[in-house]
């Protein structure tokens, strides 16, 4: 390599310490998704392209491979990399059918790869965390409201994150409110839930003229359309709001119950940072949900979109004979990071574990040196010794430069003479190699956000 | 999906018992890496293809990309798919120079692609874990131990791995011996190397046929050679071995120093499971290490090859101005895994992370039930609240397929008449969720190989 390299728009890359707040967030979801009994696995990242291409909206994106010198004969052509991690636990799904439990809880955090044009939130290689509930032939509503507590369980852990809005709807309420209405199921109803979902970008009286423009809907019908589009609630009071609209269905009533009931199970969950709302507004565009739909946003951070959606599809996966109901939810991990290491400088207090620094008094003496750090990491104690015998002040600048917080000065003979210095404080203390231990707190890096104060992962 | 999808053959995929299984070997070396002062990093996925190309002899297995609806313009037929985690992370180095600090040292564990022709221990897909240590213009030998001393604790701590020999030798000693008989350095040394290479494969004889035919040595000199080959230890007598032969070198000099100080440095962690070898056929092919080279062969599979492979470089990466020289190993995580797993099945005892199922009385009791499972999960007990009131027997037999330990039958108020079975002894206790554990290792699924006994990881 004969120049510096410069980075690849969209495929974003962590420092040392931006990479351990990244791994402190998986840590704990897989921690909390763990406790719920959620199975982690992995799939590979390539999936045969006519897999990847039945969501037809998102085929422009796929990144296929081929071999350097394939030969025509290989069929590599065929494979391309996946866009994001519903497509691939589907397939796994049907493939290993026979070798799964049901339901089957598992989590998956992995990247995934989209040949978009980057900008904020939106990257060509980003990490995503899903959770499905997944079950052979039947899938009871319960699941619905699990796979909700399991990710507001789980979001709320991270301290780090401002507050946040979990927004539920359900396909079943709308379809029964526009059936209700007359709209012909199929093609008419899709063209209006498209024209509702723009109601963030465009405004209402935009969507009501495109209501009647494109969608062909009388002007009492459109504007039922958006009255329903415009009810919000933190608790089942939207089921009141809707019945007086007037309008009735069976698939309305049922989507209200799911809907009532899912608002109500997580009601336990609510704080002031932490809201779970029924929003009637979200319908998720053209994504094949069949019943509840979640979209999650960030305050301060509205541009980013949708942070972790998700919903209930009613055959995530068939074989033909067998069909496979699911429910689950995608959390743009790098989405959400990636960004608010760029605007709030979100990082750790240090870009190596090491918790201490062993100090070396001369090369003749490392062995005594790699002894305390034996004696420190045989007690769980992440540590590293000097790489070379400069002076003590200048030992103790390196340790500052990464953040360790403690430097070990060691003694002349195994358990004599040992110090540990505190470099923040500049305390130092006698200290024994086989018993002394840093505060918990210090074990470990921690989670800063330069721009407010320290939090903890 | 219309049918059952099948494998991709080299893209091999895990149940979730098994990712169980990798997921705990994972954190094993995560946790070692990490007391031993190592930083975590990730790299993304591609490379620009020139990057890639390189390193001449693997080119030919390189995926690239490109986008399904891409215009010619848009240059991205120059990336590909990451073939090591060497290449990516030299590359990583160079662009973050500025703010690393030096000697940086990192691990890296990621799946890495390559287009070859699947068999067993190789695979299309497959995740590596490396180790690095990598100065700034230069890097003190004692790194060298530092990063053998790091893979052999992270190897010995799996316990599940039959033993294994970490075979070392260095550069310096070949190249300083060759140069004493007089070969020059450049091709005719480097040609000499590849065919000592190949003893494994095809034996003394031939080697000796080739080293005559092929590199024109004379009769005495190839025999010189493979008697340096043949010389083995477990401690530092190697050098009076090579010694013996009567060669004289500078260079020859500074690998024997070097390498005796590895097998010394090593020497107390050598068990009857480990060992830590000079061997002085291994050369590492036609890789750019300077300096010492590892390999390492697990007992009984030897047909796998070097399972974990690495050495010292002196240009690990340059900008033209500044140097970086590494030292590094890398172990081949789902070559040992997927083998052991096809061969042993090795395997975890549960295919989920709960330790308990809460049984469910009828559907009304839900919420009771979830109190339950609230409560130990606020202690950090994993569990599951069945997915439905069927008959206890049929509860307990959803346990056991799982794997599952324990069943909790709530009782009628939140801390009374609550009892949990241990349902592989049968034994049924009164509990109460506010305070009841599992044993501890009932705590997490273990590390199972059914052909053998039951291992801890």
């Amino acid at each position: 390599m004969a120049a510096k390299p410069t980075p690849l728009s969209g495929f974003p890359e962590l420092l040392p310490a931006q990479r351990a707040v990244e791994q402190h967030v998986v840590d704990t979801l897989r921690h909390v998704f763990e406790l719920h009994g959620f199975a982690g696995i992995e799939t590979r990242a390539v999936e045969p392209l006519e897999q990847l291409l039945r969501k037809g909206d998102t085929s422009k994106e796929v990144y296929l491979l081929r071999r350097l010198h394939e030969t025509s004969t290989e069929g590599h052509a065929g494979l391309g990399l996946h866009f994001d991690l519903t497509v691939p636990f589907a397939r796994y799904v049907l493939e290993n059918a026979g070798k799964l439990e049901f339901p089957f809880r598992r989590y998956q955090v992995q990247k995934v790869w989209r040949g978009e044009r980057p900008q904020e939130g939106r990257y060509r290689e980003f990490t995503q965390a899903d959770i499905d509930v997944v079950g052979r032939d039947e899938l009871p509503f319960h699941h619905d409201v699990e796979v909700t507590r399991v990710m507001v369980d789980a979001l709320t852990r991270l301290d780090f994150l401002p507050g946040f809005r979990v927004q539920v709807n359900n396909r079943k309420l709308i379809q029964g409110f526009y059936a209700g209405l007359g709209i012909e199921p199929g093609d008419s109803l899709d063209e209006v839930m498209r024209l509702v979902d723009k109601l963030d970008k465009i405004g209402a009286d935009q969507v009501r003229a495109l209501l009647v423009a494109e969608a062909g809907l009388g002007d009492d019908v459109a504007g039922r359309v958006l009255e329903l589009a415009g009810i919000r609630a933190t608790d089942d009071s939207f089921v009141a709001a809707v019945r007086a609209l007037g309008v009735e269905h069976p698939l309305l009533d049922e989507g209200l119950d799911e809907l009532a009931a899912l608002v109500r199970g997580c009601a336990d969950l609510v704080t002031d940072r932490v809201r779970v709302e029924a929003d009637l507004a979200i319908a998720r565009g053209l994504d094949y949900y069949t019943g509840t739909v979640f979209e999650t946003r960030l305050d301060g951070y509205e541009s980013l979109g949708s942070i972790c959606s998700g919903g209930r599809y009613d055959a995530l996966a068939s074989d033909g004979r067998t069909t496979y109901p699911g429910v689950g939810i995608s959390l743009g991990l790098s989405r959400v990071l990636v960004t608010l290491m760029a605007r709030t400088g979100l990082t750790a207090d240090r870009a190596v574990p090491s918790a201490v620094l062993v100090a070396l008094a001369d090369e003749g003496s490392r062995p005594a040196s790699d002894a305390v750090a034996t004696a420190l990491r045989a007690r769980g104690i992440p540590c590293e010794v000097a790489a070379s015998a400069q002076r003590f002040g200048k030992q103790i600048r390196y340790a500052e430069r990464r953040g360790i917080p403690f430097v070990w000065f060691p003694g002349d003979a195994p358990t004599e003479g040992h110090q540990v210095k505190d470099i923040r404080s500049g305390d130092q203390t006698a200290a024994d190699p086989a018993t002394w231990a840093p505060p918990p707190d210090d074990l470990r890096s921690r989670v800063v956000t330069p721009t407010t104060e320290e939090q903890h992962p």
